[in-house]
């Protein structure tokens, strides 16, 4: 299939890569130019332009950062939604508002444009190993037309429904949970570790027991090591999500107050200096506030006879 | 070994039960009398009173409901202190108080006793199995002693340190992750089913993805269901835990917020008339909150193209 | 001084209508043409358009719902960025967002006009007795110009710095704290109410001692009648304040816990169908948490000797 | 009257002062010995211990620092309960538990003793020029016996009910009340100073305005100065009492959100070395999680044209 992708990032590379691999024929674009070398060696034409990257095709890709990007690609001069051909589809994975998506939707409906948003989750490693989860939503046919590209960079794909603002809620509420994970968890060590126990020790106890999902086990390890850089995710992404998330619950009307505890956690993270450190970050505060590792407070004050 | 086990509910007869079946010679208690009937035809003993069961007992395991109910059983009159010979030892495996492991192991060692605390996670059904996780913490040469009594009555011990109440801390914190689950999962259904999502079918999302531990199957599947009934942790017993951790927490000066809300919300659950329910009915008061289910305001809201 | 008005709600309406009698040439607008009657009865000129308005005007003010309405009426075609003279001044006194002051100063500062941040304290009572208070920010020479009208509205002047926004800010965050003692009087009445105490008589003792300030007079008895119809102040725009003060938190990284619990209180009282009820109906919440007045859960149980 | 009293600290020597200069004749006792001299002076009698105070006493004034200190006095050997004439009436100004005044009123009224409870609102200065605010509750008759006495301390007494724990609960509440104004200011200010503005300058329009209580004042004084030394009412009495306030709100089954907020705030200050501070300085946490003052970060970031 002829196929358009926009965005270059350490995940969009991986997921064009793995459209290139299932023999499409993929163009790419990057604001940044240098970005696409590596795919141009892969067998991708590289566009000067978001337009270029419509022309013809029958599907296209955006993976950017945030909604302020993904307008601009899709509503500026030339962008997405003058230059894509009636009939062909916008799929939108990056992780945007439901109120964008819903914009989205609307404007390519108008234009006789087909939209479906499909929102991922994993991390850059399982974008290049194509063992991404892809959350779709959109309209019946759609979906059928671009099934086997998601295929092609996921390991499975879940429908939501025929409204693809679902899935973008969706892959927000998932954030939100994992951002939950790890305040929970960075309560729990700040206490057990001020107790006098090793987090790592503990760590260990969760996840050979209850919580035995890889996702306590990373999270976990990283709180327990304090090792917050590299950024495999950014804290102001982490905050973006959960922005999104609360702002999607605020049209919704629903409240969320495990979302509002972690959006003032990230926004303590980021006055205090965190812009570069992983979103997990957050999960040390709790230690923090507890005024650090205790050790004379701590509960072995006896011996046992 | 010569056993003595006080408590027999549900937890408590599972143990015992298995303790028996490793082959171990058993006197049991409870302070109504019938519920020791199975245990009897079994090859317990039954006493009539606490004294009885320390009676030659290298070790007397209490499991029993709360702070009170041990405080009564070990300091009462002819209590476990007054009854244990010396050098015999108490295994404490109640979800009990750091407050009251430390009196207990302070009591114990004045009388030339052993203490060791051995919480335990497993629903009924995995303690009839011989399945629980142990979470033990004493003295070294305590804990050799009745390492082959933990182990007849789970699948893994783990032992904490050598400071009984650091196992009383693990356990309380471990509880504090459950329900932040719940409280999370809750929150993030409120959410996604005002917008219009099947929540079955977003439970089946998270657990296949991310998700993917038998806690968020199990817990997620009673908060799609809103299956509340019967209990198989009752509502005011996760309110106690939560307050255990909370006083815990106070004790060594850490704020935990998500276990304030927790504390918050297992009260309005109760003020409500929830005291017959299973504690994660919690994980329905977002939804309630958010006026229920929606529909008119949810997403969709427009059909796309 | 010729003087325009937009915006003819109950505040605006006494806002103009105290304009004129301190003796200016008023020429109102409203968006409904019905509203503007009285006005021209008390000498106003009454516009048919927003450009009408500014004609010759050394001053203009904005008194509107919101930040729509205020990007409309000024950044609109033929709005007040396009008509106003050079040198002439735009005072808002809407409550908006401190982004939108930015924009609105940064706007008129290229178009060599003034601009003047003048939101007011008040309910529209004071608004129609020129008692309200007006907190001022702008440069210096802009703020003696408009000096005499603001003190033809209100009470007394704060100025707060030569940066319109701040003034926004300050506006925000009062409406923040009133909110504030509106939930935490809710909670304290939950409580007394349910341990027996009556709340009017506890209201009284409040204020009869340490919170001897009208706003707890008024908005405690609110909450003490359960009486939230008519709206003084509707919960919608109760909603908008407390979201423009955690954006402007947001933005300047601040965390504001007890917002973001008010927040999460506004939209549970919308999400339950209080759309037309004043903001104070947020101080019941904590009441219907607590499964209502109690009584036989109240603290009184016994009889003293 | 013959009047017993029990505790001299700062606000136990005023209260036993007045009831001097009032014409009573006052037997006073305070565990360590010193603090009596100066009311000696005034015409005390000074018992050397617990028991001396009572006889032939009216009335037994207690005013001690918590629960423990009241157990002690009232349960303890040759304590009040013991020692007090029948018909003689025990008068509870402490701030303590709702649960703990409930015995005493049981106990009081088994020994048919009286039992009234009357906690102050009000510092060491109001005390000791009597203008302390007394909530009352209790026996008619034996409140019409110590209304003297309670005019002779304060410069107001609120009846609230005749059962004794219902004044506790309005102690307790009230100071709920003002460490949510603390934490409310602190949020603000946090806000405000970040964006650029000054706190003095903003308190005098808070407290010019709508916040015009001396409590606003005082506080807002204290945060803006972030003069937390010496302590008028020291952290730990804050956390105390906060406590006492969520337990008895557990008891009723009430959930407080914001007084489990300033309960983490209250642990996060004495977990960083705040034990010695006043209670205010929670008021500085949400400046700290803001980063300080900003400054760079700051609104003014362009100027006006």
């Amino acid at each position: 299939m002829k196929v358009g992708f926009v965005g270059l990032g350490q995940m969009g590379t991986g997921m064009a890569s793995n459209l290139l691999r299932a023999g499409h024929e993929v163009t790419v674009y990057n604001r940044s130019a240098g970005k696409a070398e590596g795919l141009r060696e892969k067998g991708a034409r590289v566009a000067a332009r978001v337009s270029e990257v419509c022309d013809g095709a029958a599907a296209v890709f955006t993976m950017l950062a945030d909604d302020a990007a993904v307008e601009q690609v899709v509503f500026g001069e030339n962008g997405i939604l003058a230059s894509l051909a009636r009939g062909a589809v916008h799929v939108s994975s990056s992780t945007i508002s439901v109120a964008l998506s819903e914009r989205l939707d609307a404007a390519h409906g108008k234009a006789e444009q087909g939209f479906v948003a499909a929102p991922v989750f994993g991390r850059p490693e399982a974008a290049a190993a194509a063992k991404l989860f892809v959350v779709a939503a959109g309209d019946a046919r759609m979906l059928e037309t671009v099934a086997p590209l998601l295929d092609a960079i996921g390991q499975r794909t879940f429908v939501v429904s025929d409204q693809p603002p679902t899935a973008n809620l969706v892959k927000l509420s998932g954030n939100f949970l994992i951002a939950s994970v790890i305040e929970s968890l960075g309560e729990a060590m700040a206490l057990v570790g001020k107790g006098g126990i090793d987090r790592h020790q503990y760590l260990d106890i969760l996840t050979s027991t209850l919580f035995n999902a890889p996702l306590y086990k990373s999270y976990g390890g990283l709180i327990a090591d304090r090792k917050f850089e590299p950024a495999g995710f950014a804290a102001p992404l982490g905050l973006k999500d959960v922005r999104l998330t609360l702002a999607a619950a605020e049209a919704l009307r629903v409240p969320m107050p495990i979302a509002s505890l972690v959006r003032d956690r990230f926004l303590t993270l980021l006055a205090r200096g965190g812009e570069r450190l992983d979103w997990s970050a957050i999960g040390d505060l709790a230690r923090q506030e507890a005024g650090g590792d205790g050790g004379p407070l701590g509960i072995p004050r006896h011996r046992s006879g």
